[in-house]
């Protein structure tokens, strides 16, 4: 038994798309493979006729694509999001290639929505788009044009999604409750007022920390319970603090 | 130890393609995965405009490739070759995925150059194109929507010769010589006029049969003394039939 019912749990999220016909290839991609949930974070012109006459006949991928404002609205919801990357000098998180994020996305798609995410055309996922991921990915390339269309690498991504979710059969079910994108985001705001609080944080250089805290909570993949003991920790520190100033 | 530089022995062959983007979309798609050699069997359009613009800094891809008659032309010294298809109706030859015709494409491009051929982007390889070719490979796509883009499918296919180069390490080194495409034509030639010589072949359906020996001898890929074997055998059977007649 394959899991191809669990491609509907991943969305592919394209942020800041210059070129409409991109967005069009990248749907008609999605749909040779047998995914569906395309997610725009603020494109540069969508709908597009570009984007239609790219797309052919994966027309309603485009149809039901969900237009965002922010890449925070599209992470809405999901239990693990992975950035992918042309770029390899930031290695601030683990680098994975396309068959073992395939893998990674598909087990946690079996609990949850999940998100691939694509940066603009020229320059990328910013760092802080990035810190929103809890893994990188890359498409291994000639290190002399490394330059891989938009498009052709949502292809090679959603056909590493599709080997994936044949291969893997039925997966044993994890006991735990994942924590969602909100809760994780929600955690995170907790800890950076309560650093302030409790006068660690260095208000000269907040976002360092703030994005190495980042980076080692989002590689655990919280549980639900977690962060609600984590929370109480929070809470309990702030008190503390109250109670002795 | 990787054998990236095998890369360089495989001739990327796209047959009377229709739009000029697709080629260019194509040669970047090489690029990106350290491939070079672009071999082009009477396209619709080319050189234009349009490719260059599509292959972005790929251009160096497109000024090199050739451009040949016919499908016999570019495959003229290879010691292997592999047609891909979208359609899987067409049995007759092992159907193989990308990952595993390009392990099989590393391995042969040891020995000499090797060629993946592409169809046009409505119609696809002819039987006829197909029975050149050693194996026929396919993209796992969705039943509902099979129709990847021809350059998107190019993507695909060098993401995996790439890997495949990656993986492989040194290779054995197999004692024997493989016969060139050249070689094994002229032997189906002589295999052809000998069958009618000893009027074996069936005169209303001579194809046919052809197609189904074609088959049979393109899976074993033969060495070239074979070849030198069963022409001689060929050659006797003609003589006796000569001395009989």
């Amino acid at each position: 038994m394959t899991q191809l019912a669990l491609l509907d749990n991943v969305r592919i999220v394209l942020c800041g798309t210059s070129h409409p016909g991109n967005i069009g290839a990248a749907a008609r991609a999605m749909k040779t493979m047998g995914l569906r949930a395309l997610c725009l974070v603020e494109p540069k012109r969508f709908p597009d006729p570009a984007a239609d006459a790219m797309a052919t006949r994966a027309t309603d991928v485009l149809e039901n694509a969900l237009v965002h404002s922010s890449l925070d609205e599209a992470l809405s919801g999901t239990v693990f999001a992975a950035a992918c990357t042309a770029r390899t000098r930031d290695l601030s998180h683990a680098l994975l290639t396309p068959r073992e994020v395939a893998l990674r996305l598909m087990e946690a798609a079996a609990r949850g929505p999940v998100a691939l995410v694509f940066g603009p055309e020229k320059f990328g996922l910013t760092g802080e788009q990035v810190n929103r991921c809890s893994v990188l990915a890359t498409v291994p390339a000639n290190p002399a044009y490394s330059s891989l269309n938009l498009a052709a690498a949502v292809q090679i991504f959603c056909y590493e999604l599709r080997l994936a979710a044949e291969s893997i059969g039925s997966l044993p079910q994890e006991s735990f409750a994942p924590a969602t994108y909100e809760e994780v985001e929600l955690f995170f705001r907790h800890l950076e007022q309560t650093l302030y609080d409790i006068e660690f944080l260095d208000p000269k250089q907040p976002k360092r920390l703030m994005q190495r805290l980042r980076r080692l909570f989002q590689r655990t993949r919280l549980e639900r319970e977690e962060v609600n003991i984590l929370r109480g920790i929070l809470t309990a520190a702030q008190k503390e603090r109250g109670s002795n100033s």
